[in-house]
């Protein structure tokens, strides 16, 4: 019993997804395959990787995450597998990974040169989710040895596109809105892990916001900061939309005075 | 091989879902999850007790139904769960519950505060769904037993919301719109076991809209009222949006005369 | 182990496909679901007749296939369940199926007329997506025999709405778009094997729009027209949305210069 994830920017309206599933459930009946998030705007590797970034760690080990972003597909770029301590990741070669394979140890990376786990060896050119990835995944969660899919390929040979990092100076940190979520929470760059104290004042705008526990320790309407579940600094408004309300968009810069 | 329900306001545009899936297939690998409804409006209480009251009953023996719409995340708000002969409910203590409580027999009610069976004893202030709702229900899923999660309380001791009752006269029923769903449809909370005949007229705005068995039974585009898959008075229109055509929203009058 | 795809209008801001899925694991709890799509507008036959045509070929051996966009619900139109060489379509009789039993060989069809097989002998009129498809499904996944359902029909007798026809001259091929993704992508009528030749060029409008491998074989911004993963001729525009950008339509008239 084995699990696969999949993250796409293929939406909720077309069938594409369930074609990846119908896929997998004939290479691997026995996989229990799960949506991480399909609604990633069209070609938005970042938001992509923000997703898998903050979700992976939460799957059982050895489940295989499958992301398809995939603004190259059917030229040149690369695909990939990886396999880690606690699973694999399957996706095109186009920065999605970077600041996971940053974080986590010996990853070993082969590109999915091996047409035999193809569904096809003419694949089409505008959907390998359906040709390439999602077979190869399935193929994994059943156990094939990841040497299988193709030739090892290094780290540093890898496209990189990484978080921007934070600008730290005596008394501030200064970060970026890095991803907004359906209730307008906006979540910055800055790590919790960052901050020498539990309290700080977050200027974003005009605005100042303090800093607070959770949601209900405002009042309805009020901007508040706090370290997300996801263990960054994120601006919410209680019962309210913070992008929405206090503007701000992936890219606003945000201080931190501490 | 048992079956998990989730129902929350998180949406389809981030991997909230997704990582309560993952903690589910970690704990409670052969359990079946099953998506009821994840685009409840941000924080609508309302809506999720509609959508859970509507539902429970059609869901397998032992059913663990978990519900996450929960404004008071991380704040002194209790979170339950509820013991009952068809299955189990594990949600906010925020009156979302109160109508099926209302509706079941001496359902077992224990306040989740065991912290051995979240995901950590220190969880997120604000992603109780991945560290406190998920873990516990795929505890009961594998069949832990429900006091192992906390201490019993009282049915009336929850916090309380329910349906508004309807208002009889000799001759009329007046009740309000409590449900709007996708086609537009205005569902009302007069339930078709008040109704002494099969036949009514029913008054919203200026409309007088007649009772049928089935949209098709009228021309395209015309309204009609009718009692709804859920047992309740319900108003369309045939091919069309009752909601938008009629200007109907939850809380909207209607009269039914008999 | 036996899969069951869901194809509905029904969307993703109710709860109920969840419900359809509840009777499911009731009947047949070994079963894997997997969604098609669900986001059909609300009884747009001709999108769904797309989504299922272009996806069924891709799931196991045996698999049962639901499509519930069902505006006679309740009338007097049937219900038929189909089997073929590869598995089992459920649906209406209202042409959704035509193309697809016009693709497969020895199609044997019946009435969902045997009320031993629905959830109830006394079905609501306007959700038989629960009451009769989903447990019928469900009985087909646990290996019922088609004959059990109800009385064999003739292909002959069930309404037909079927694919318009391209129409070829000495050298073009003119057809229409027949459906429009979530990316803009605008799939026409005309299938790959309709073309003596790998390259063309696609008039579209005042639009004069060159043939390529895949999205990336053009600048940012650019058009192109491809043989799409479904085998159709395609329009799109690389990292853009064709649909809005050339103003197309279901409907609108393409010509290929061969």
């Amino acid at each position: 019993m084995s699990v696969i994830t999949l993250l796409t920017d293929f939406g909720y309206q077309d069938p594409y997804v369930g074609v990846m599933k119908g896929i997998i459930a004939t290479i691997a009946p026995q996989t229990t395959v799960i949506d991480l998030n399909h609604n990633i705007s069209p070609q938005d590797i970042w938001s992509a990787r923000f997703n898998l970034l903050t979700s992976f760690e939460y799957f059982p080990q050895g489940t295989v995450h499958v992301a398809v972003v995939d603004p190259g597909v059917g030229t040149a770029r690369r695909a990939i597998a990886v396999q880690f301590a606690q699973g694999y990741f399957v996706a095109p070669d186009n920065g999605l990974l970077s600041d996971i394979l940053t974080s986590i140890e010996q990853p070993r990376i082969v590109t999915l040169t091996n047409k035999q786990y193809w569904r096809t060896s003419q694949p089409s050119q505008t959907f390998h989710g359906r040709d390439i990835f999602a077979p190869v995944a399935a193929y994994l969660a059943k156990g094939l040895p990841l040497d299988y899919l193709g030739s090892p390929i290094d780290f540093d040979s890898l496209v990189h596109q990484t978080l921007p990092a934070t600008i730290r100076s005596e008394n501030t940190i200064q970060g970026i809105v890095q991803y907004i979520d359906r209730f307008g929470n906006s979540i910055t760059n800055v790590p919790a892990n960052q901050l020498p104290q539990a309290e700080w004042m977050l200027s974003v705008h005009h605005h100042q916001i303090g800093s607070q526990l959770t949601y209900g320790s405002v009042n309805q309407g009020q901007a508040l900061s706090l370290i997300g579940s996801h263990g960054w600094v994120e601006i919410a408004i209680n019962g309210g939309n913070a992008a929405q309300e206090l503007d701000l968009q992936v890219g606003t810069t945000v201080t931190l005075n501490l």
